[in-house]
């Protein structure tokens, strides 16, 4: 592969300017700022590196799909083209679509989450195609732009084009290391139901001197928050945990050697946090991370929230609260009893939207593709991948790949400082190299693979 | 007292170009926004109308005061230069401080609080001198910056210039009509804790999908909170209610009254709420709307608060809360309580920080100065006022006059659709004319007023 590598050292400059062009570009889907614009200059990037791209449209954002090569074996890739909204904007060093580079780091909204997984994955095609000519094996680039509000409408391109994702496994959109710069891998993710609840009261803000005597709409949404979970963590959802399928001894065994590889200390000292929920430690934590669901307030507003004072009763009250969901828990059958809850404890007058839905997903642990990641990582990183069953986070993972069985593993330049869905996203442009030269060398190995061996 | 009433009329656009002047200078206390602008021109003003002005400084705002005439009689008029924060701005109409005119309403931030009343009781004064050239009585003006912010430096002021303060009755800063157009007169406020409570978790914002093991300062504040008060709107905190005192007999015959000139359907649909809190109407809607203590969330913000979805696990939340006092709790004491129990609910790790303090007062209900104002009321307004031996809102009512025995009364310029503190603040130009000669009727039967009758 050294011919490939030398390809992308001579044209590192190149390839950084090509991942601060995208990033550089406001994609925000929950704000639907600049979706089309980015969807373009995906396509146009996908042109420069060799691929002929095509826009699919759909009620949402264009998903830009694109293939080359041939060979008998067909490499899915997942990404994304969108990302989280950038606020609290006064948190960030430099501006969110500056793109500026710091003591070897790429600081924008979108670097680790996504675009710079994306870039990567197209440099290592060019790097390919200028060294050698032709790819050893097909490869099909999805690319999406509604990851971050749930994939909305992935399911009408997947519905309209299965015959795009046919294929012998998938490279999920990320992956990373973690604190003790283990490289990980993953093969599953969480499902996710995010709701907005709304309460109302008067119908303008009025003087806190009527809070004797005019409903305040913040105190209910705090009350009915109140009964959603208490302070053991425990979700007080009837029926919540109904589906929650605990893990197999096969899982438990991956989930040992993760926490045999971790140091929770110096997690929890990296974020600042005296103990981990419910005191944690250990198998335990791990085991919570990745197979407990959550409901998590996001955010919360109401009334004044400026410097200093205000004595005003507001007139409604907002919470964005997640749902991370487990194995077989289902999104739809777990906004009915979110529902039927609130309705029961006296909440039915809350307005409740629904932002985003997903299913969990469990992919084939032992594929052929999880084999060559597992061992190319070893190669190119010098140390074994830490192996995850499941995932912590949420993608499109049962939608894209594992309702047709396609073995999917996250791979990728994230580090346990990239900061996603917060102020100063980043990756480090090592990272980013290194992951680049790993995909090149999965193309080869997953290539050459046969069933009994990793090639 | 045509004279005057003419001199007015001849005045109008004069007078509502000066008020306009005024609330065109953003004063946001909360926000330290302009304020040692207004007080000069609030000084500017007073020497426009014939009173010489001092400045007096203190560690906050500083004070404007001003005195003239002479006399057997001191009238003491309290107002303030400073507004509430403008927030939100995308409800206003037009901006907050551009003081339009519309529909004959003046349209800004601080026109009915306390701008308006102001500069009417100035324009007063200025048309008594040029009709008549000497006020019958001495007349003093306090004039503060900080009553937005729970007063927080006049007692610097009081302390130090008591002989300012000394007088045989004060205006307070506000009154006005209620939804069927009674005008209303007040002899006493209630008091205010308004502290700001703050909940920390990771040192950074977190991608939610780390909510399973690390913990949620939007979680903690959300349970922390409904420790406070419960859904039947008791609070909590242990000895909150012990220094409550209970109307006296004479205090329920006005409420009695007030009760008998309220359409509480009207008032209901006014605001579009369903019921009161606690489905309270007639004589309990008044008695609790005067004689309850609160405990108000008047602002709350945690993570993401924008449009759609972002999955972050906050790293700070905030709330703002308000406890309006009666008599005799106090801001202090009650302080003390709700630390101890936070402290108490496992909640000590959450910062509290003081906003404002203030003690609730009451004054005397049979005073000349009360007589006066009610008959001028129904000569003026052609109605019997509606009077409140205690209003529901909060002022510096005991550190300016009622530790003095000072009775005070409040009346002035709002209506019930005044909107103080909320977006669209108003006044209507009819209503503050009225105020203006109401003023300087006062001037004149305060002057001349036995003690056995009010002239």
């Amino acid at each position: 592969m050294e011919d490939i590598f030398a390809y992308i050292e001579q044209n590192k400059q190149r390839f950084i300017e090509r991942v601060q062009w995208l990033c550089r570009q406001p994609s925000i889907a929950a704000q639907n700022v600049g979706i089309q614009e980015t969807a373009r200059m995906v396509a146009t990037l996908m042109e420069e590196v060799g691929i002929r791209p095509q826009l699919y449209s759909t009620d949402g954002a264009p998903v830009v799909y694109g293939s080359l090569g041939s060979g008998s074996r067909t490499l899915l890739i997942y990404n994304h083209y969108d990302v989280q909204p950038p606020e609290p904007l006064e948190l960030w060093e430099s501006p969110p679509f500056a793109a500026e580079i710091r003591d070897g780091k790429l600081y924008a909204r979108g670097s680790a989450d996504n675009k710079g997984n994306l870039v990567a994955r197209l440099c290592a095609v060019e790097s390919w195609l200028k060294t050698r000519g032709a790819l050893p094996l097909t490869v099909k680039f999805v690319v999406e732009g509604e990851e971050e509000v749930s994939s909305a409408h992935l399911h009408q391109f997947v519905r309209q084009h299965t015959e795009f994702i046919q294929s012998d496994g998938c490279i999920w959109e990320f992956g990373g290391k973690d604190i003790q710069e283990n490289p990980g891998i993953y093969m599953g993710a969480k499902g996710i139901l995010y709701i907005e609840l709304e309460a109302t009261g008067a119908k303008r803000d009025l003087h806190s001197s009527q809070a004797t005597i005019v409903p305040n709409p913040a105190w209910k949404l705090v009350w009915a928050l109140g009964t959603l979970k208490d302070r053991h963590e425990d979700i007080l959802v009837e029926g919540f945990y109904d589906d929650v399928v605990e893990p197999t001894p096969e899982d438990m065994e991956y989930l040992r050697r993760i926490a045999a590889r971790r140091d929770d200390d110096e997690r929890r000292r990296d974020i600042g946090i005296d103990q981990f929920v419910l005191g944690v430690s250990g198998l335990q934590l791990v085991k919570r991370n990745l197979y407990q669901p959550t409901c998590t307030v996001c955010g919360l507003v109401s009334g004044y929230t400026g410097q200093g004072s205000k004595t005003v009763l507001p007139s409604r009250a907002i919470a964005k609260v997640d749902f991370r969901l487990v194995p077989n828990q289902r999104p739809d059958d777990i906004l009915q009893k979110v529902k039927r809850h609130l309705a029961q404890h006296g909440f039915a007058d809350i307005e409740l939207r629904v932002l985003g839905a997903e299913y969990p997903a469990r992919t084939p642990v032992n594929s052929l593709l999880a084999r060559v990641v597992e061992e190319t990582t070893k190669e190119i990183y010098g140390r074994d991948p830490v192996v995850s069953p499941l995932m912590a986070a949420t993608g499109p993972m049962w939608e894209l790949t594992a309702q047709f069985g396609i073995p999917t593993v996250g791979t990728g330049a994230g580090y346990a400082h990239s900061n996603g869905h917060a102020p100063n996203e980043n990756i480090r442009l090592d990272d980013w190299f290194q992951h680049m030269k790993h995909m090149a060398v999965i193309f080869d190995r997953f290539a050459k693979a046969t069933n009994g061996t990793a090639g």
